[in-house]
C-alpha cells in the first residue's frame, strides 16, 4: 500500500451479476493533536483534537489546524512538531502529533471548546458567527493588484485533478489546492475530510512562510461551507473556488470580508457569488 | 424563500462572458443544542453542541445527534424538545433547541468531550476506534430475514433524488434516506452537512419508534466514512449504501459489526465492501 490507500477484496455487482474483485479504498485513521505550551505554573500538555484523516502530511495538518483555528498566528509561535510514541504495530502509522509552542504564546483553551460563539455578544445565528470572526481579529482581505482571469481559472480543476495522486486509486478523497492567478498550482493536499485537506494545505503554506497568502487562490473539490471560507480567510487568501455549490453563510462571509467566491467551477463556466472585482476575462 | 434555500444575486461566467443572474443557495445557519438533565444537585442545563445546519427538522437533528452520540438510548429518555428564546429577527429562525431528559437518565458529559477514545485502553488508531464502540455497548447487527435485492437497491438513488426537495433548487445539499428492502423510501432528510442529514433521519426514526431499525437500509448521497457508519450502527441499520467511495475504517467497522456496506451505487452497478450475505439478485 501507499499510505493514502489500501487494497481490499470486495465483490462487484452489475445487473445482478456478482464478481470478486480488488478495490483500493482511501485510508481513514484518527490523528490526535497534542499541544505543549507555557502556563503560569510551567509547561503543560493538552490533547486538543482528534480528527479522522488520511495519513500523509500529518505535520502540516496539525500546524494548519492550529493556525486556522487561530491558536497560533505565525510560524515563530511553533518551536517543534514531532510524532509521538511508537507507531501502530498493525499499520506502521504514527497517530499522535505533538506541537510545542514558544514560551511567549498564550493559549486560550477555553475558547477552543467554546468555538468562536461565546466571543459574540448576541445569540447564535449566522450574523453572530460572522461577528465572532471580527472579535478574534480577522479583517477584510485587502484589495491589491491580484486579479484572476476567467480563462486561467477554468484550467485549475484539471490541474488539481492531475495533482491528486490518491484520488485516481480510490475515487474517495477530497482535495484542496493553492494556485497563482495564472492558474499554476503551487501545492495540493488530499484527505477523506474536506477540512483536513484545507488544513494540510494551509499548514504547508505556513511552513513555507507564504502566509498571509494575499496573492494565491484556493480551490476545493467539494462545496464551499462557512468553515472552509473561515479557514481561507484566516490564511488571507482572496479567492476560493469550489467545484460544488456554496452555502448561504459562505456567501455572507465572502461578502463581509471582501473575498471572491466562485462556485460550480466546471468546464468553461462558473458562478461568481462575491468579489467579482478580482476576476478579469 | 423556503427555509432550506435562499435566492441571491450573482454573476455567471461562461467562456469569459459575464451576466447577472439569480441563484438559490442552500441555507447554512448554526444550531445550538442544549441539554437539560438531572444531577445529584438538581437539574442542570448545558450547551453541548453547535452545528452548522440547514434549517428544517431541527428537533429531529437534535434528538438524532443525542441518540447517535449514545447520550440517549430510547425515546423515553427524552421528556421534551423545544425551541428556545425568540427567533432571529433577520431570518425568523430559531437557532437554539432545548432537549429535556427524564429524571433517571444519567449523562456523562465528560465522555462527550473525550469522544469515544479514552474509553479505549490502547492508543489512538483505527482498531482502538472500533474497540471504543464495543466499550460503549454497541454490538454486531444480528442476522435476520432481511435481504436486499440488487435490482431494488439500484432504484434507491433515483428515489432519494426525487425526494430531495431543496437539492434541485441549489445543487448544494447532502441527503440521507431510510428504505425498505423493496427499495421504498420511508424518510429522506437534507442538510449542508452529511452528518446532520444522517442525524435528522435517525432522529425521525427515533420519534416514530422505529429503532433499532434492523429491517431498514440507509442511503447517503456522498461517501461512507467511519462516523456515518457509526451513526448507522447505533441505529441498528444492517445496510449502508453510498453514492461515493467508502474509507478504510468504514469498511473495517462494517466487517467487525456485521453490517453490509455498498459503495459507488450508481446506474445498475455497485461495489460490496462487507456483508454480501444480505444481498440477493
Amino acid at each position: 500500500m501507499n499510505s493514502g490507500s489500501l487494497a481490499i477484496e470486495i465483490q462487484t455487482s452489475l445487473n445482478g451479476e456478482r464478481q470478486a474483485a480488488v478495490d483500493r479504498v482511501a485510508v481513514e485513521e484518527p490523528l490526535e493533536i497534542r499541544l505543549g505550551f507555557s502556563t503560569p505554573d510551567g509547561r503543560a500538555t493538552r490533547s486538543i483534537a482528534i480528527t479522522m484523516r488520511t495519513p500523509g502530511n500529518d505535520k502540516d495538518l496539525a500546524t494548519g489546524f492550529l493556525f486556522t483555528e487561530s491558536i497560533v498566528h505565525a510560524l515563530d509561535d511553533i518551536t517543534s512538531v514531532e510524532v509521538c510514541g511508537s507507531p501502530d504495530p498493525d499499520t506502521g502509522l504514527h497517530n499522535v502529533i505533538r506541537v510545542e509552542l514558544a514560551a511567549d504564546v498564550e493559549v486560550d483553551l477555553g475558547r477552543l471548546q467554546r468555538h468562536f460563539y461565546t466571543s459574540s455578544s448576541c445569540g447564535v445565528c449566522g450574523k453572530a458567527s460572522l461577528e465572532a470572526l471580527h472579535v478574534v481579529g480577522l479583517t477584510a482581505i485587502p484589495d491589491n493588484d491580484t486579479y484572476f482571469s476567467a480563462r486561467k481559472l477554468a484550467q485549475v480543476p484539471a490541474n488539481l485533478r492531475a495533482a491528486q495522486t490518491t484520488f485516481d486509486d480510490t475515487g474517495g478523497l477530497h482535495a484542496a489546492g493553492a494556485f497563482r492567478p495564472d492558474g499554476t498550482l503551487i501545492a495540493c493536499m488530499e484527505d477523506v475530510g474536506r477540512h483536513n485537506a484545507v488544513d494540510k494545505l494551509i499548514g504547508r503554506l505556513l511552513a513555507e512562510s507564504r502566509l498571509p497568502a494575499h496573492e494565491l487562490g484556493i480551490m476545493v473539490s467539494g462545496r464551499a461551507s462557512f468553515e472552509l471560507m473561515q479557514k481561507s480567510l484566516v490564511a488571507g487568501m482572496p479567492l476560493l473556488a469550489a467545484v460544488g455549490a456554496p452555502s448561504s453563510l459562505a456567501v455572507k462571509l465572502a461578502r463581509e470580508f471582501n473575498m471572491t467566491l466562485v462556485g460550480f467551477l466546471r468546464g468553461d463556466g462558473f458562478n461568481i457569488y462575491a468579489g467579482e472585482h478580482r476576476l478579469c476575462a
